[in-house]
């Protein structure tokens, strides 16, 4: 089956907000073996719409379509489909009944006319009832072809797909099989990596691909294989997978499509540690990458982020000589920052940073994207300096990959 | 100008990336006026690469292709585009010397094979020197229309947008203007802002468009001006927009085009008051939400992630009765993690939050989603229950988002 993603509205050609919908469909739809081939992102205009559509259904069996639904003018989506698809409007008392009822809840009085029409749907369309929002989805089906239009936010979306889109898919859904391998390395660039497994690359069966996906300090290999047998599929995969796992072996994070924060939480977790975090420059960055994953209670208790020296001193216990002698953006501080929160968290592992995430507060010893971390383990604690650049969010981000590299570096050596 | 971008890589069909890149090059070159029309991404698939090319070049004047650039065997593009104009690749020596050098740098002996190949560029291109990667960017004449190869990795192409392409892009720009105005609003639904606004966007001439952006809590309002008069253009908006913000005014939270989050910071920062929080279930999301943002340290001391209950007694001092008789997920807890934090770091306004945040952890009486906000203001404490889904990432995303909310409406209240 071949599928593709049209998202509508101009905050996504201006840049102002970052398409997320189609990652999160992308994958979600990867679950029940379905590839998703385009995504388009296209303003709300009419002819734009039309020529997507048109594009769309040349090429795909599957196409599904997100924002521009919502009630005020500049949403044009729906009377180009009604028009593309030949097919008018009518009203839905189901959908009617339940926008009132919103409204109703609310309790701003009069509901505005504008909602009225969100109740307005296809002839040709079955309705996707949304219980999350006003604007219901419609699922069109055109020359053998299935058309999906959802809201485009993002909740709203997630819940139609989750509530009409799959079931129906999962009831359609062809032979072809993807399987997928994933290993998550940590300290090599990905040529070095290539040069390692080139053997087994060169080896690899025409139906199985090797992806490198690198980010900051870490590469993802993805080995995809592709074919109507399932069992085999995987079977292949996985061997192929265990051969470059072994080669790799001390580079290896995770041998699963789990992120570098989620395989910190799955071995800390199997061995008992916990980790706490002193954050200065990165104001909270490690503590919630590292919490939005779920189980990251049971290794994580405590994060200070203490952005202000009074903060390092009172609730950290820094000293002021320290402060005053080396300054904020120190090894010395970082060191006793990390110190401090080890201390009061009772936490076998602490990991602190300080520096200058700009895009002011440089100086000529420490410009801007300087960046101290240091890592407090069980017996040893490290330290380590960054020169980063000039753009604060790259500069925070950065260090609080670092800040965890460090802290993995670490764990792994006192783990042998 | 007729601008498109083309993002290449089986990574972002996948779900696995999601697409920042775009968002950032539409935004980037918005403010040399040029407005992209369409985002397309492929897979590393040739022949998808060749046929969105072929679409690019039948529509748009400037196509900015990223990704696919890196020296591993699935990165195709390449190859594909030496065909696609027919070009042959030549060995580009200031490049070899560069990626050479990049690897000396680094230390680890001989340079791989296929980092050689990263020197090969078309010949018919203009090579865009990388002097942060080893990808080197590629511009592209042919028949009227400008192509450019950039790699994906983000601040690779964000130096080669910044130094190569702005410039040249500055030089060849047209006569049209576009002018844009922005009202950021918190506490009313889109649909009730139009309907307060009904006349006024009634009278907006051809040439301006209202947009209306919504997002938890708050709706963006952006006013769109295309012409060729710059002038015209901006006096005209302007005057739409503060008649938009006299209408709307107890709801305006900012008349640029800014986040909630720098609006705080500038509000906050003009008033000299300090903000600090105590994050248990959003984990430190609040803060970093907050720090991302340049001018934090004016308005933002001290954050306390107190994950564990033995956390929020021994730092923020919340009592060993409060959390035995009503749990850490309560409106007593909170409270006192507010007057906690606010006692510890001296901010005129505090912030907690405790919650379940899922996807485990719920109780018949307190289910998943359940999620227990505080504010502590100069004379008053307000508290707020929510009661949100089962998704852990979205829950500690609108938890971040309604503790902010929460927190303007009782500065607005106290600022009076």
């Amino acid at each position: 089956m071949n599928a593709e993603i049209i998202t509508i509205g101009d905050e996504i050609l201006l840049g102002q907000i970052v398409d997320t919908n189609s990652a999160w469909i992308a994958q979600y739809l990867g679950q029940a073996d379905i590839a998703i081939r385009f995504i388009t992102s296209i303003s709300d205009r009419r002819e734009d719409i039309s020529k997507a559509l048109l594009e769309a259904s040349s090429r795909s069996d599957f196409v599904i379509v997100t924002g521009g639904l919502g009630p005020t003018k500049d949403d044009v989506t729906k009377e180009t489909i009604s028009q593309f698809f030949e097919s008018p409007f009518v009203r839905n008392q189901q959908v009617l009944d339940h926008v009132k009822q919103i409204f109703l809840r609310i309790g701003r009085g009069e509901m505005p006319i504008s909602n009225y029409t969100q109740a307005d749907v296809l002839e040709c369309a079955q309705v996707l009832f949304n219980d999350v929002g006003t604007a219901p989805g419609m699922w069109v089906e055109r020359d053998s072809r299935c058309f999906v239009f959802l809201p485009g936010v993002p909740f709203e979306m997630k819940f139609l797909m989750e509530k009409h889109i799959m079931p129906r898919l999962m009831a359609m859904r062809s032979q072809v099989r993807v399987y997928h391998s994933h290993i998550l390395t940590a300290g090599l660039g990905e040529s070095f990596l290539a040069e390692q497994i080139a053997d087994i690359e060169a080896s690899l069966p025409h139906y199985i691909k090797l992806a490198y996906l690198p980010k900051i300090g870490l590469v993802r290999l993805r080995l995809s294989a592709t074919g109507t047998d399932a069992n085999l599929l995987r079977t292949d995969t996985e061997n192929f997978a265990e051969r470059i796992s072994e080669r790799l072996k001390e580079y290896v994070v995770a041998k699963e499509d789990i992120s570098f924060e989620e395989a910190i939480i799955k071995n800390f977790g199997e061995a008992n540690l916990k980790i706490a975090f002193a954050e200065s420059c990165t104001g909270g960055t490690i503590s919630s990458n590292l919490t939005k994953y779920k189980g990251a209670s049971k290794v994580f208790d405590c994060g200070i982020v203490a952005y202000a020296n009074h903060i390092k001193q009172e609730v950290l216990g820094v000293n002021k000589n320290t402060l005053d002698e080396f300054g904020a953006v120190s090894e010395q501080t970082v060191v006793e920052m990390a110190k401090g929160v080890q201390r009061i968290s009772g936490a076998e592992y602490a990991v602190a940073t300080s520096g200058i995430a700009g895009p002011s507060g440089g100086t000529l010893e420490k410009p801007v994207g300087t960046v101290w971390i240091a890592v407090a383990g069980k017996n040893e604690t490290v330290t380590k300096k960054f020169q980063f650049n000039n753009n604060r969010q790259i500069n925070i981000e950065r260090s609080a990959m670092q800040a965890l590299l460090l802290l993995w570096n670490l764990y792994v050596k006192e783990s042998i």
